[in-house]
């Protein structure tokens, strides 16, 4: 798409620290890390958010971050690593992109993360459930 | 795994509000949820961590993640989701699962997610780039 910015690091129109660059996936560094070896792992071709890949396509890009988490770990000696798509809220660039970015104990991310919350009740759960189920 | 919470659950010895119950994979909902509809969905086998999982069966997995996050953004009407993987660090139950947390404009986690730092330099960014590349 001429207009986004990852279709133009795929096309090389825009440079970027790449970590993989294959027929139907590339990889390369986020520019902005949450962590230095922080990579963005994506299809070539300009898919928006998760639920716009055809699923046959699915196993390809998550082979390829698992690749990369793999890679990450071991190249940075890294303790584990963060998995996340931000898919439209908070996504920055509408072009589908897995993040894969090396953790380490202690190191401060981890109050960060994940505010939880409750269910009042096991009915108001189910609710919940039942909505997603019939939506499958 | 005997002592598995989440294999507890698969196994129907623990309960929870299930989403997807197939061979190969499940889903059910966190039981603190970042946001009411936040779901888990994972391999049926016991598997740590998302590199622990045998390559043929990433598409599955992910394939099943992709029709919870279109369930939930339909079953709930969300603007989007937050799919992600925490492994090793920040991972509370040592059984792989996917997050997927419905989002919506305005949902107050914008600033909380995603701290930021930048390289050095260009050399600094290629430097770490090179060592996962290294790595693959």
């Amino acid at each position: 798409m001429a207009s986004c910015v990852f279709c133009k690091i795929a096309a090389r129109q825009l440079p970027a620290h790449f970590v993989l660059d294959e027929p139907d996936q590339l990889a390369f560094l986020d520019s902005r890390p949450i962590f230095h070896g922080h990579v963005l792992v994506l299809p070539r071709r300009h898919v928006e958010t998760f639920t716009d890949l055809p699923a046959p396509e699915v196993g390809g890009l998550f082979e390829a971050a698992q690749r990369v988490a793999r890679a990450v770990e071991k190249g940075l000696a890294a303790d584990g690593t963060f998995v996340a798509i931000n898919n439209k809220v908070s996504q920055s660039v509408p072009h589908l992109h897995v993040h894969v970015v090396p953790r380490r104990w202690k190191d401060g991310l981890r109050g960060f993360f994940w505010p939880r919350t409750t269910y009042a009740s096991e009915a108001d759960a189910e609710k919940v459930a039942a909505a997603i189920r019939a939506s499958l």
